[in-house]
This record gives C-alpha cells, structure tokens and sequence, in this order.
C-alpha cells in the first residue's frame, strides 16, 4: 500500500508535485487518504529521465518527509518524465534495492500493490524473468520480480501488451497457488519518452489511480495532489493509461484474457 | 511529540514493554493516540543498565517500526531500569545523535515536549551547561541540552531539585524571549538504580504521561502499553514521580518557585 | 573479502574480541593485513546466543569503525557464543538483509568469500535452497543462498557433511559454468551449541583462517586479533574445525568427494 | 583529515571529476595517497549551484564508495560550480548535518582540517558566529562553526578578507588554549559565481591543495585526480586561490596579519 505520482510533459522541477502542493506526495506519506496504510515511511524514490537514454534514480530507506536530501533533489532537478513513490512495505524489507522506482536500461517502473501471497508463488514469478534480465534483480519484493517479468515478456515491443500479458500468468499463479489475498496492481512503465499507467485488481478492490492533464502535461497519482478533485479523473479498473509523447491521453481497457482471468 | 516508556523493577527482557504488548511503544510509533502527531517516525531509541555504571544504547534514524535491530536487542536484553523512545521531531534534524535516549557518565535521561521556541533561547539554554559537560554535546536538541543543564544544576546530589530548578530558569527564558510557544516538559531520568520522572508545562497543557505499579515493580509511559486503562494512573502536571530502588514509588508536587513560574 | 570472528567458551562480553584487541575486528575493518580488500566498509553485523534458542542479531550498513551503537552492544551483551563480521562486497549492495550473519531458527552463518561469478550460478544454487527454507530469503547474497542450501542439504542432522555436500555441488557448478572466479568459502556454521568452521577454495588461494584456545574457549578469526601470533593456529585448506561444548577442538579433512572436486 | 574537489566553469556532469577519473574522488575516499587518513568514509557529500541562487546539497552517512545514488546524482546533474566531499571525521559523530559541504543562502562551504583541540575552544568559537547565523548551525563540527563565523565576518562584502580574519582570530584562540594540536585549514567557499579557496596551516604541516586550469575551466582538489601531474599546480601555505566568473585563477598571499599569527 504504497502512494505514487508520475508526470510527463514540459521539463519542470519536481517539487511541483512532490514537495510544494497542499496534499504533496510527501504529504501523502504521512497522512494518505484513500489508503489502508496512512502512513508510507517504509523508504521512498526518485527517478528521472533528463539527458541520458536511462532514468537518474534517489532511493532511500528513512521516511521521506525528513530526508533533506529529498527536498534538494526535487528543487534542483527538472525533468520532463519523473516518477516518485513513497512505500508502506507489505513484508520485504526496507532496503534501498527494495525501494520503487526499479530501472533497467531506459525503462523504469514502480508498483502499488501486491502480488498475492508472495511467499507461495515467489519462485514461480521468479522463474518468469529471463536470465538477461534476472541479474537485474538487486532486490526481494514482488514489485521488482514482475517488472523484470514484463520486460522480458516483450515491453521493448508493446509495453502495454507485456504487462497484460504478465498479470494475466500472475492472475493465474495467485489463483492457482489458493490463497485469498489479493493481486493488486496499480502501477507505471516508462521507456523516457512515454508513459504508461495500469490499474488492475484480481480478489478484491483495486487501489486508486488518478490523473489530471493540462495542455500537454500529464500528472498520474494514487490520490488526487489539490483540492481541485473535479480536474482528478480516475482511472477504471482493468484499464491502461497510455500517455505518449505529442499525444493526448488514452484510457485503454484491458484486453479480454486479462478481463476473463480477472473474473 | 514523542512517547516512551521507563520502567524500574525485577529485570525482564525489554520485549515485555516496548515490542509485546497491543499498544507497545513500537505500535505507539505509528498509532499513537494521546499525541497532537500521531505518528513518531523521526528515529528512536534505547538505554538500558546491565552489569556496568553507564547504560548502554541504541538509537537508530530509521522508524522503530521497521528496524529489524530493534526487535532482536529487545528480545535478547533484559535489565532492571530500562527507557524506550520512539522521536517526533519538533524541528531539528533527524540524527542518532539528536535521538533519546541521552546518556553521560551513569546518568539517562529522555524528554517528550519543547523548549518554547527554541531558536529564541537556544544560546541561554546552552549557556546553562558548564564546561566539564558541553563536550558531551554532541547532538543539537533542545532536550540534550536541558539534560546537560541538569546534570551541571546538581543532579549528583538530588536529581528532583536540579531538575525543577532547571525548568524555573527555562520557564524564565521562554517568558523573556516573549514567545507564546510552550515549554513541554514529560522526561524521566535515572543513575542506574534510581527512576525519576517529571510532568511539567508553561504556556499550555501538559503532555500524557501515566504510570502503572506492580509489586517492586513499576512502569511509566506516555500512554498506557495495554488496554486495562484501570491500573493505569496518570501524573498530574507540575509533578514529579520518584521510583527509588526498593522504595514504593512517591509523587512530589514541584517546589513553589517552579509552580509559580508556571503561572 | 570480509573479515569475522567467532567465540565459543565462558559467557564473556563480546568487546573482548569485537573491539577491545590491538588488532581487533573493529581495527580490521580499516586496516585489514592479510585481505586482498584492506577496508571492510560495506556493513556488518554481530550474532550471538543468549538465553533465547535462535540467536540476537545487530547488522547494520554503515562502516563498523564510525557505529556508535556497536560499541554499546559489544560492551553490554554477553554470551557463551558469538559470530561478529564485517564486509567487503563483493558486488551485491549494501543492505542490512546482505549483511552477516544469517539466522534461520537456532542456526547461524558467516562468510568470507566468494561462490565464483555469482551472476552465472545464482540460480542454479537458489534452485538447491528447498521452499520451506527459500521464504527466509530476504537479502540477495551469495552466502545467504549457500546457507540456506546447507540446511537444506541436512544440517540439522549433520552440519560438517551438510556443508561439505554443498560445497562439493558449488564446486560442481562453479567447474561447470566456465568461469575461473574462485570459490572461496571460509565460513562459520553454530547451532547456538556448537561451533563449526571450514576453510576451502576452488580455483585459487584459500582464505585465511586461525584459531586459538584457551582452556574451554576458542576464538576463530580471518586474521590474529592480537601480536601473540604463537597462540594463533591456522586452519589448513580442506578442512573443517569443530568446536563442540565441553570437547576439545577438532580439524578434520574434508571428504574425499569434496576434496576431489577441488582438485 | 578529508578529500574534496571544487570545479567552477562550463556547465558539466558531476561525474566528470567526482566519480569518472583514475583517481576520482571517490576512488580516494578509499585510496587516498597524500593523507594522513587512507580511508575517508565517514560521509559524503555532494553541492551545486544550477537554476537557483542558493545550492543544491545531498549528504549521506555511508560512505561514497558504495552509495548507488552518488553515483546517479553524478551522472544527471550538470552545473557551472560544485563541490563535492569525504569526510574522515577527526572526532564528531557520523551524521548528515556533520557531513559537508555547508549552505547559507546564496553560499557554500567545505573543509579538510581541524581547528586545534575542538574541546577546547567550542564555545569560543561559537561564540563569533553572529545570532542571526547561529540557527543554521544544525550540525556539531568545528567546520561549520567556522563557516558560519566567516559569514559573520562579512564574507558577502569581502570573502577572502573575511576568511583571513576569522583565521587570525581562530589561530590565536588555539594559540591561548595551550594545545600542541594544528589549526589545519584547507578549504573552499563560494557564492555560486566566484569559488574561494584556502590553503592555511597553524601547527604543523598544511593540508594538501592543488589546482588545474583549462580554458574558462578551473578544478581544485586536495589530490590530482589523474596521472598528468605536470598539470596540477600546488597551491603554496597561507595563500587564497580566487576564481571569479570570467577572470583568470589568482593566487592571493594572506595578509599580513593573518601569517604573523602563523608564525
């Protein structure tokens, strides 16, 4: 039960949205409304894409409303496609490698969720990832094992394809391994030029996702940043969220095997 | 707005009071109930005294709640006089240095509250401490120093009077200084064989703390650790509590000079 | 390339050897002498057995020399058997979870090596880790897989042949994988009773190993903790020293099998 | 006993002198060659000026050499002027505020040294740091004392003049304490267009300072950070070093004043 925000669009300094607005991303760590866990002080990240092909990454264990450094980073650094996230473990511990947002090459990736019970079907989402990719894996959280899984499930190819196509095998680990805990998956991919946004649920309620554009900037959040809630559209269940460079917003719903695994 | 917890009795394993119970200080760190912030996140600490003058201690930046550390020493240590304190900072930086417990010579100390405003007296207070104790200055609280303060106020002969004359004088500076900022005072001290706590404010109501008797046996707390809130009693304010080994325990008015500076 | 140390014998501090020595581990970890790596500043840990059947653990990220709360534990926790490590990484980050010892139950591990190109292998040596033991996976290094896989491989039964059985199998693999990175495995194994400990190598020079006694106690070190260098044996390669309480202590050959396979 | 670099001209990445050269900062904060302390791991820390007048900072605790984000903030930061630190602490604990560099407003500092026997003459100190300056200090160092005396000292009128004054007044507080300790003083100070350096010494021997001129371009460091030797000029004992935007190096004696209390 983590919180997030991710925007694409003219380069501005990232504490528009992570440290300046009344209900900032930091703010949310703290105090999130529409969240099981208020409180998000597991650890925290950065990650940008400003002049080079792969994302800048600042990942630290301590909460993120005391981290200075935090406050620094996101006045000094301008990007035109930044994510952040600040994590309420769900039982992996709190490292810096365990701590969204993941990079690999250009792409990079954060998650809110989990993935069931990770304990019975870890080795199996494990076994997904491609050997290239799994010296890759730093880390021990579910979130980091199943974006590895959808980069080599094609995302250089069709990003929005391979992460359907993940959660579908993961739907049909989670229930195949038994267990009533729940598959959410609200989560965002970036190749650098283009934003992709997923939410997604299998047992249960999926978590929120909201997103607010202006001209062509677009901002994605677990919870609306403002107070102006009538510009927050949210993002249907089982539904991507495709912002492409020089293109408006496209709401995209899942195609129908990862519906019917849904069901 | 911190909390903590003293305790002075038979020697138990500090699991008992600060990990085990359903309101544990470690649940207190996110969940605490009798405090403006709810959530004490800004690191912690340990000091207990076991075969040796000088207590030892543990303190840690990162929350209570996910230190792995904390859960083994608390399990594995056991001593007769122990403080447990989870820190909401109230403005400086969140460092090991700057958590509580403090430590000098045989002598612990810990504080839940504020020193008025304390860029306006920080200078005075620090004047207070004599030389032989301003190198043990090593962090850059207000709490340290009032620590330091009492200990160079005469705390070797009688820890209640060093203490209460050390809040007369503050009480004086925060009045002078002309801040209408209060000066919280819920701190517990010891030498080792001795548990002395103190509940005090000027400029506002006092913040929580509670005690609880068992036997030889005795256990302060900002919030009571258990939901039998019947053997739990509060300190009334401008109060000391005083735990000598093998003594019952003693609630002492202040003198009236502190009780009349906190008019 | 790390240093440790391992005691068993009377319940004594653990600052005796921790930090205490001229040429303490402490001091080792900025001026190690017979390491390939003279700073083992990458985190480190402590273990030790006290009135509990599964051991306390302190492990900790920032360098051994500057821990503040090292110094507190070492001179306040006492125990009958202890492990203390610091770390060289040899490529897995810096995380408490990759930091030694491991625990699992009443077991405990350290380790000063290397398992060949660890990105060659690593899955094939996590596949030898059985499920019930695999959950206890929470960091990425090599050596936490290799404990695992010795419990796995029967420990609790037979910790000198559980150990040489994985070692003959990494030996295996290692051959296998075309590599010509060493494995390296100078190790300590307790059960919170006993303590075990092996110096191998395949493909290079072993790492060092010493020990010395002391009526009923033996310490095992990477290097002599003091300049009585006379009272410091070493281990020779291919072999394991057992140290069972109340027994004198034993080196014994490896196996043929294993023994073979390093050849 | 630290290692820094400062670097003021084209805009470039961090890394370009930080992480990338043969003998990078980074490789001498575990190999320094010209110290008297090899290991320099007791923090870090990064500042520059890009887009805003007052600097952007990131400090941590580990060391450099293992810090992931170091390594990514090198690589996505460019700036005209930055400075970058590792610390070898000569007494004070191991935290963010104690590691450099220091900012105030529009300025930046860093320090390698010591001023005499710390202990001795803190609050003396102290002392010249004007009130308006002395609620920055949120650290324990002696070096940010001194930096915020130099502001005090009217660094924004002449910062070279007010470096040499508090300088003459430090040399003769050590001189009067009675300790055989060095006042060392190698360090660098900058507004965000002008980079001051100084090279000082009070007791013993001076720290190390070299420079390195190319073009518009000027890189200072307490060791040279390539094999190319012939370029780097040491900078001589009780000289200043200014660089100022658009203006050729200029190697400065101290006055008067200040190198009669030298001697």
């Amino acid at each position: 039960m983590c919180r997030w925000i991710a925007y694409r669009g003219e380069p501005i300094a990232l504490e528009h949205y992570v440290t300046a607005p009344k209900h900032s991303l930091i703010e949310q760590s703290q105090r999130a409304l529409e969240a099981v866990a208020s409180v998000n002080g597991d650890g925290f990240g950065l990650g940008w894409y400003a002049g080079h092909d792969e994302p800048g990454l600042y990942r630290e264990v301590r909460p993120a409303w005391s981290d200075e450094n935090l406050r620094h980073l996101c006045r000094h650094i301008r990007s035109h496609l930044f994510f952040a996230h600040v994590r309420a473990s769900t039982g992996t511990p709190t490292t810096r490698p365990n701590c969204h947002p993941f990079a690999h090459g250009r792409w990079m990736f954060m998650h809110n969720g989990q993935i069931g019970d990770w304990s019975l079907i870890r080795r199996k989402v494990e076994a997904l990832i491609p050997d290239a990719f799994y010296k890759s894996r730093v880390g021990t959280t579910d979130s980091e094992a199943v974006f590895l899984a959808i980069l080599g499930a094609g995302a250089e190819d069709d990003p929005v394809a391979a992460t359907c196509d993940t959660l579908a095998r993961l739907t049909e680990m989670v229930r195949q391994s038994g267990t009533r805990e729940p598959l959410r998956f609200t989560a965002a991919l970036s190749d650098g030029q283009n934003l992709y946004a997923f939410r997604y649920v299998h047992n249960g309620s999926a978590n929120t996702l909201y997103y607010r554009e202006g001209g062509a900037n677009v901002v994605m959040a677990s919870e609306p940043l403002d107070t102006e809630r009538d510009y927050w559209k949210p993002v249907p269940p089982a539904h991507a969220i495709v912002a492409r460079a020089g293109q408006p917003v496209e709401l995209r719903p899942f195609p129908q095997d990862a519906r019917l695994a849904a069901e």
